[in-house]
């Protein structure tokens, strides 16, 4: 199942098409998304930063797009960082972006890294694509 | 000249903290702000898009912070693309994210690439750090 | 058909609940989904601008809300402007906020309003409350 | 002293102009801002919520615009809520915008209202306009 996010009028830009920082949303808000289907009802969204990011844009999402969906596979799993590899697509249509992103593990209320817990350690690694 | 900017309030998140993507968007500010400066008033802020970005965050953006400023400098020129080297600061303080962005340049009314023109290419070529 | 839209992380702030201004964003794109369905395929999302908003609010929009949904009456057709009552609810529960906002129609290429055509008039009278 | 904010290329929207809720974004950060100045470093941005917010659009902010400011004024003080009047203008131009909002203090960990402080309701009632 590719989560899937409509497309909001505040999302476009002057250009006439989605801003390109909003595709680094969208992807955030399917990791999220994604993620907590993986590791359970107790990972809440703000369970982890962003390291790195590294996103190559392929196609504009113009004006009238109605939908687009993530997808999301996890290419690496360290002690406290998980990489995934991702891509942004029009609902019924092209992809638009693919890239990676490196996550870390994050405790909120002390602004630090955590590493993985076994649970996230087991549930991750049985996902590994490779 | 470096570009500088005032954080919002709306730029956190609920980690107390400046939303990862909203980097994107003050590098994106100071990218515009520094591009005219060097291509003239002729250059709006339409006239490229992304084609790729990449991003190492290095440390967080806290709340109470009141400025960040940016950095770009020339990393290459091709016929219709320009390759930017990118960085994030607190005013007064450490770099917090370093990245590299690949532009295209823009037709918007016609929603498409165009080359680079004899004054963008001269002014971006001696701008060239190596 | 009350439109419905997805709540994104984004979409909150360091209260850990959606930020007051996104509310506006949520009847902004519930207003013109509705607004295309009444007048038509011809009406596009920029033939309007906003005269006068005003909103109370009466309940948070919780972290962990996951859609919600608008509705639109109108109040009141003039001759170039259009005044619609409008609440914010969460899909299955409250009501979370309820206004009132005065449309002008846009010409876009002009930058000025411009009369309500006579299909527009037709269609809206029609859907007239009161 | 009003505070003054720089207008970003993502604050317009496909219209050409400065999306109509971001009006709402640039007082959110003016009225923090003064009132801070006004409640002293030990008043934090989260120490507030929106009970009702209206505000008349009477010009757009063209693209271009560098900066804008805003002006607050206490119109009443209540036992936990404080209405101030406010304007949105351009730095050097217009007001483009005016309106009134009702705040209400807020205990940010346990998401309810409080009452004004003694050292609140005495620094705001010194400065009510009538």
């Amino acid at each position: 199942m590719k989560p899937r996010f409509a497309v909001r009028w505040r999302d476009l830009d002057q250009l006439g098409h989605v801003n390109s920082v909003v595709f680094l949303t969208y992807l955030e808000e399917g990791r999220t998304t994604w993620l907590g289907g993986l590791l359970g009802p107790q990972f809440e969204t703000n369970q982890y930063v962003i390291a790195r990011v590294e996103l190559d844009y392929l196609a504009e999402i113009p004006s009238g797009t109605e939908f687009v969906e993530t997808q999301h596979e996890i290419a690496a799993v360290g002690r406290s960082s998980v990489t995934l590899d991702e891509t942004l697509s029009i609902v019924g249509g092209d992809i638009v972006a693919r890239g990676r992103v490196v996550l870390v593990m994050w405790e909120p209320d002390h602004h630090r890294s955590r590493p993985l817990s076994n649970h996230e350690l087991t549930a991750l690694n049985q996902q590994l694509v490779r």
